[in-house]
């Protein structure tokens, strides 16, 4: 009984989340605000990749941050210095951001000042990916002292990202990380993800990683004709 | 209103959960069975700690294992190599372990024929915190490679551990990683908590994790004068 009543309520969540996320997309679209959801585990370098995003795409997009937080503000501070407005979103308790937290933090944001928003979600490689945020693109971090088993474990993530990004390519000589069977096995679960491997503290990989994401904000929006800071 | 439904059944959820929880223990204590709840991050060695332990404390005590997992047998197959019997714990969705679920394993295991049951959490530093397993021991891993400001990020997981091992200690090097800071904020906030460094790769630290493991079993069980396997 109490089951049962407990998986009507989730039902509910879910089902009002993704009404509201869908609401969040068409309204972002509508004012040409690019939406980016980023997810990885606990320290596999999302606010690394925000902030070399940032200096690299800084020039030609007007960018601000979401950072999802359990507690602290160590994330927004790194965001911050880079002279991006940046929104802490502190969950308390909750293991993943969803549309009414999203939805919070944008109505505090000047969108008619912003192209593109980047959402670091809280670091955790499960619930993130049953709650949509209303963003445009889905990525998520692997960083290689993970491991490249994680696909195999926590198979939602891998199969709903448009890019895997995978991090701390610096350790690769020092680990048993087989990028081969990654590949691999992304190609199985979600054939049409595009996966780039980059090293944060390095810089190998993070201007393929902005191409690709600005190919990805301009086609979406079709700057090159109509964007407002091109 | 939605929202104030929701919390009373999680408030139901959360002391249901405690109510078996200590049911467990209470249980296990009676028949001598030492319960460790191992947590972590995805990729920050649960596995491999668990296996350097079954290989240093096997000939003292008689080893289970408790794997929990979102999907695949990934782990349980490294446990079962080892000869020691592993339950698989397939959550589907759920992004930690509680009190049913481990007793739902414990129901399908010989406790007659063992002393120490190891159980790993799902990776994830968030929900497993909130749910007490009925474990004697909570332990988790902190990886180099995650950086030391996780103890600011996720504080409630810190706070409410017996032990903070961490992990892949050969990384250091190659990091930004700075221990002592880490030991100043674990002191700070869970200053009694053991703090072991080690590396399961290079197999550094592990004997002093594993005598400290001993130390609190024995402690629990006084197995020295009433233990079933000495």
């Amino acid at each position: 009984m109490d089951e049962i009543r407990l998986i009507n309520i989730k039902e509910q969540i879910f089902s009002k989340n993704t009404n509201l996320a869908n609401e969040i997309r068409e309204r972002l679209e509508a004012r040409n605000v690019f939406l980016l959801n980023l997810m990885s585990s606990p320290g596999s370098g999302k606010t690394s990749l925000i902030v070399e995003t940032i200096r690299r795409l800084r020039n030609k997009y007007s960018i601000g941050v979401i950072e999802g937080d359990i507690d602290s503000l160590v994330d927004s501070e790194k965001v911050a210095a880079e002279g991006v407005p940046a929104v802490q979103l502190r969950t308390g308790g909750s293991c993943h951001l969803d549309a009414p937290m999203v939805n919070a933090a944008l109505e505090t944001m000047n969108l008619d000042a912003l192209d593109f928003v980047l959402v670091e979600n809280i670091g955790n490689l499960v619930c993130p990916a049953s709650f949509d945020t209303g963003a445009a693109l889905k990525v998520m971090i692997l960083s290689v002292p993970e491991g490249d088993d994680k696909i195999l474990k926590y198979p939602l993530m891998f199969s709903m990202v448009d890019c895997l990004v995978v991090n701390k390519m610096d350790y690769l000589a020092h680990s048993n990380f087989n990028l081969e069977i990654l590949r691999e096995r992304m190609q199985a679960l979600n054939p049409t993800a595009e996966i780039i491997e980059v090293s944060c503290i390095k810089g190998e990989g993070l201007e393929r990683w902005c191409n690709w994401l600005d190919s990805r904000i301009a086609a979406k929006f079709d700057r090159s004709l109509a964007g407002k800071t091109l």
